[in-house]
């Protein structure tokens, strides 16, 4: 054993014993340095040991502190969607909850739309940047860029995903406006109207609705909500249909939360090898895993150049950015194409903001500010879960991003409990959205991307009371 | 004859007999006043009679001047493109068209892109404003924004589209990012694949491309330099042919510079009501019609909304804010779920800052500006070409935006004439890109957006020495 490791160890047990409680401070790199007598940077191996093991937590500029175990919650079951592909509706209550928050006033509580906290003092510089460049006097600003996009983002894109392994070239990356055309665009160039498509389920509407407007089938693949799509479902979906491609969200799932084992990555790739079909990788949260350590993608054991990897800057830096990216392995060349003629260039002050912000380490920074505070609301507002809704219900347990999936007993309809939230001001995303065909009704997905506050509480403390009351009624029914 | 009409006379009377000639200044309007004895009113009206006839035009702070009286070029004559529906080639093309500049230095001249002069000081309170809302503490430029755009943006948009007689609601318009997604939602949602679709001919290869990537045909319909698709030819068609839609760029064509006449518009309209097809009309360089009264959109005649408008302010402010719109008709509904499938919201901040530019009448204002640049940079043009090109050239004569098509002599083939000019860091666009088997391999496309400059004149010297080379080379190996 090393001499870190021993250190570690021996703050585990005291960590353990009670004497250092759950959010409590260590004692600070240079008091342990002294009073053990060993360097500074045994301390830092020690302390970044006891972080892999999530044990502790830095705070910027504060120090090491002791991680809130929770007991994790009673996670829902495998998923069992419906087992043949079908066309994908819903369409009008994807539209609801899109359009919702344009009515509506500010003392509104939308937990039913995945927006994150863009109100960080960490984009400050970001915003800046923008703001000098926008008066530029060269206005390159407002020049077109590249159809591929600028130059310089994707050169810092390519450096951040080696993070999770990829080892991408700046020209393997086209930049598109948002996650919703990075997405888009890998679809059309995977697929033929009338193609089968493989979807983990719950899924993202937004993919889902792409679907249908491409007028291809949806096919449902059991999921579970630790280890991610179902390898022996698929393989048997892979049997029985002609698939073409699978499209899943394997790190920090919406809605799920979860992240998949690398080990469980690699073999979904070679499934697809061995069936010969692409995957699309939606890893729009990737960045916001709460693991020190990021996890790899999908696309990181790709040999074949089979994976198109999907991303954006929307639920990382701000959604109104509209600043995605794709990196389409074999089908770069015909994405170039699809893309000139789906919209041409993308916007280029957000580029040029972008490139800047990365290079200069203010993305890293902002990273590690959010998925802190997104670790700590997930905390409470489980915790608000627990208090304030039925004891029989089961929720995600996320390893990243901001939002929490919620089963809720069989008797609630989540449609309904939405209206009623709704008359207070309060909104949540019923679980209808996110199958092709309607499943999931007792479920919803909740957003905990803002600062915990008295108003959020209020929020779920709304929920509860609408469930208890619902639940109430459908027992005087029978 | 009321008293400023006899005003007017006078005037052009003095102009023709050459007391004022050719750009000279015109008497303030003050002194005209007192020495006509006759209100301030009375002679504003009479110049803006000579404006509508062409005689003068005004200058922003200066006064009205004498126009200049080009002898309008030779016009090529009616395309000949071929007469089936075909797929649509020439991507290689396109493709080398966008990326050039990205390889060069600064001292280029590219005359080759649509790309507009985003240099004018009238562009200074957008960016101004752009600048302070990225700034701004409640961060609203960096939220979503709805699918179909910013409500105070379609607004003004719906206002300005009244001068081309469209009464639209605000919420009959999508904002799209540019005119090439506006294009491309508005191909997707008016046909399906195999389809065929009318264009005319030469046509701008942005749609083309699109058609190439949806899969569907084009049909190239021959077309006049002054008045536009040929009626005529397209009822042949629309008889021999299943097509769907036919898409056009009646007002300021790209490339052929050309206004069908209000009257042609509307028999467009009634050809296909009585066929029952739809028509996609692109309209991004309406705004830069030099006539003082802007013509009528093929839209304004629209009774069953079966015109979807496209449009965009990538030529009119800047291609780097791509931000377009669509005014689908009845594909309305049908187009906010493609565009929700495609990209999700267009991008928030550039929004907010035109709204706000076009509330304060800071777009007008800069389209009066650009306008008259435009033309006048026309008529340079011309001049050059007279001075430094062959006599045999046909050219078109545009009545708005900054595009300019050349017919060079059958001998000349524009690729080749492209490649030798590269070496000389010169560009223009070769004729082929504009039609979908390859045509027009003698003609070029040039951009006189810039300010007319020695520069520019060296480019267009340049030009005119290497076709008289290759004329040279033709005769000799004859």
């Amino acid at each position: 054993m090393k001499l870190y490791e021993r250190i570690a160890e021996k703050l585990t047990q005291l960590i353990s014993q009670g004497y250092y409680p759950a959010g409590s401070k260590l004692p600070s790199i240079r008091d342990l340095s002294k009073e053990q007598g060993v360097s500074i940077s045994t301390i830092q191996e020690a302390y970044r040991l006891l972080e892999e093991q999530g044990s502790a937590e830095a705070r910027p500029k504060s120090g090491y502190y002791v991680c809130q175990k929770n007991t994790p919650p009673k996670l829902p079951e495998t998923s069992r969607p419906v087992q043949r592909p079908i066309d994908v509706c819903q369409w009008n209550q994807v539209l609801d909850l899109l359009t919702s928050h344009t009515f509506c006033s500010k003392d509104w509580i939308f937990l039913g739309r995945a927006i994150p906290d863009f109100h960080s003092a960490t984009l400050n510089p970001l915003l800046k940047t923008m703001a000098n460049m926008s008066r530029d006097a060269n206005h390159f600003g407002i020049d077109y860029e590249q159809i591929n996009g600028l130059k310089q983002l994707r050169v810092q894109i390519a450096r951040q995903m080696m993070h999770s392994g990829c080892q991408l070239h700046p020209d393997d990356i086209i930049v598109t406006n948002g996650g919703q055309e990075a997405l888009s665009l890998s679809i059309r160039v995977t697929t033929k109207p009338g193609d089968v498509v493989a979807v983990d389920s719950p899924s993202y509407y937004g993919t889902m609705q792409t679907l249908r407007s491409l007028q291809l089938k949806a096919l449902e693949i059991p999921t579970h909500p630790e280890t991610g799509i179902s390898l022996e479902a698929l393989e048997l979906a892979l049997e029985q249909w002609p698939i073409t491609v699978v499209q899943v969200t394997p790190s920090c799932n919406n809605p799920l939360g979860y992240t998949m084992p690398d080990d469980r990555k690699e073999q979904l790739y070679k499934l697809a090898q061995r069936y010969d079909i692409a995957i699309i990788e939606d890893d729009i949260f990737g960045d916001l895993a709460y693991s020190s350590t990021r996890s790899r993608t999908v696309k990181s054991y790709d040999k074949d150049g089979r994976v198109v990897l999907c991303s954006s800057f929307s639920k990382t830096i701000a959604p109104g950015f509209r600043l995605g990216w794709v990196a389409p392995g074999r089908y770069c060349d015909l994405m170039t194409h699809t893309k000139y003629a789906s919209s041409g260039c993308t916007t280029t002050l957000p580029q040029l903001a972008l490139a800047d912000f990365m290079a200069q380490g203010g993305y890293e920074r902002h990273l590690r500010k959010v998925r802190q505070h997104y670790k700590q609301s997930r905390d409470v507002m489980l915790d608000w879960l627990k208090r304030y809704l039925p004891e029989n219900i089961c929720t995600s347990y996320p390893q990243g991003s901001f939002l929490l999936w919620i089963e809720l007993p069989e008797e609630i309809d989540s449609v309904e409990l939405n209206r009623r939230l709704v008359l207070q001001n309060v909104q949540v995303a019923p679980g209808i959205l996110f199958s092709a065909t309607g499943k999931y009704r007792n479920c919803i997905r909740v957003n905990y991307s803002g600062e915990p506050s008295a108003r959020q509480e209020t929020a779920i403390k709304k929920l509860g009371e609408e469930v208890f009351k619902m639940l109430d009624e459908s027992e005087n029914k029978q």
